[in-house]
């Protein structure tokens, strides 16, 4: 294995190679497509992959290394490779890009989240329903993991993000902003939709397995409970995040 | 291995040998204080569970069957078992049920879902909104699938299901029944939200890749859209179904 492949799979690897080089590997066509053109810093195909037309294809009039499908297998963090990755340069957001411009600012707070799909697909579903931006405590799982980056299926080119290194103080400078926050939390007495979401507003969610904690839940302008029926204790954090989300989606159209 | 454990082993991992025996298995602490007593047809413990206080209580009165550690990590189909799983009986639920008693019928038509973990989110949300029933497609991913049930979170216990036989002939019994048909559809002119879902009601939730097949799709008496911002293509089938199962149970309550 040469340098290069040593250095692919060190990014795919550790979170703090990624870092420090400030860089991230995505793979797959879909992820390939999107990714802007300005911060891709190396493309990698599978020998496969190059002699498909569909290889051939995307990868027309690019710089490209090609490695054997055996090598590919190894780079690749999925069990069916694509035969395609490359190393993208991370994107840095400043806090003001996460209130938006174009419309009322409607934010997501993550407070230490840990499983790497439900982050992605969490972003995937804020993109969606139109957040303007993502802050997230340090603790959270890396944005930059393999896993989390395949399932935001792009978004993580376009929903900015920040993870905060001073979350509670960034949650106030978000309510000095005019944004309201509305927390999730079981012990709230009052039901997420009463609440106008068309003003600029976030949304906290925390932990799958503990919710907020009690501090960054004591942040909140608002305690919100999403109701449930049967006996069923929580909706995990990707489903809560996407019941609260959907519904500002809902009122900032009607 | 002795036969007790082979057959453990079989249910976990062929769905076959769920078919055939009527039988599944369930892993963990919640799973197993919820699982029903008259369904639970064998208890197995490991020896470190059983030394412990809380495994005490949890096995007080109970018949059961120790094993060591390493003979329990081969039976769990998860990395860090919980020292405790059983064998429960299949719960076979009549179409009727699927209607429910109490309130209107409230239903979700699943198509073709093939991710297990993506099933049993879909099912724990589905308890949370209050849905009635859950007719699937014969060929949804088997929802005694070991990461299916963990996901459920013991709402595979309670949410009345039918794997359909006959799945278009079954939907047609639905809409007789006097149950409008929602088809979560990218092709929809109509936002979701303008439906009344207080009627009875269901949604048609489609394959993760590929959404509703336009065979079943053209059974719903109506095609709805969930808008979408930014540049995704789609939301997952769970985040769907949820957006969907949430609007409707929010206009229930109001």
């Amino acid at each position: 294995m040469n340098q290069q492949q040593k250095y692919i799979l060190n990014l795919q690897r550790k979170s703090r190679e990624r870092k420090r080089e400030q860089a991230f590997v995505i793979e797959g066509r879909k992820m390939f497509e999107e990714a802007p053109a300005d911060r891709v810093k190396m493309i990698v195909a599978s020998e496969s992959f190059c002699k498909s037309k569909e290889g051939a294809a995307l990868l027309k009039g690019k710089k490209f290394d090609v490695v054997s499908d055996s090598i590919f297998e190894t780079l690749s963090d999925t069990k069916t490779p694509q035969g395609i990755l490359a190393v993208v340069k991370q994107q840095p957001y400043s806090f003001e890009e996460l209130l938006g411009k174009e419309r009322a600012s409607f934010l997501l707070i993550l407070d230490h989240l840990q499983d790497p799909g439900n982050l992605g697909t969490i972003m995937r579903a804020a993109e969606a329903a139109g957040v303007t931006g993502i802050l997230m405590s340090s603790d959270c799982v890396d944005i930059y993991n393999p896993k989390t980056i395949r399932s935001t299926m792009g978004a993580l080119y376009r929903v900015p993000f920040v993870v905060s290194e001073d979350f509670a103080g960034d949650i106030e400078r978000l309510k000095k902003a005019g944004v309201s926050t509305y927390a999730a939390h079981l012990g709230a007495t009052i039901s997420y939709e009463g609440a106008d979401y068309k003003k600029p507003c976030a949304f906290m969610i925390g932990n799958e397995a503990n919710g907020l904690s009690d501090e960054v839940a004591a942040l909140a302008d608002c305690k919100i409970l999403i109701p449930m029926a049967g006996q069923v204790e929580s909706l995990n954090a990707a489903m809560a995040a996407t019941v609260l989300m959907f519904e500002a989606a809902r009122q900032r159209r009607n």
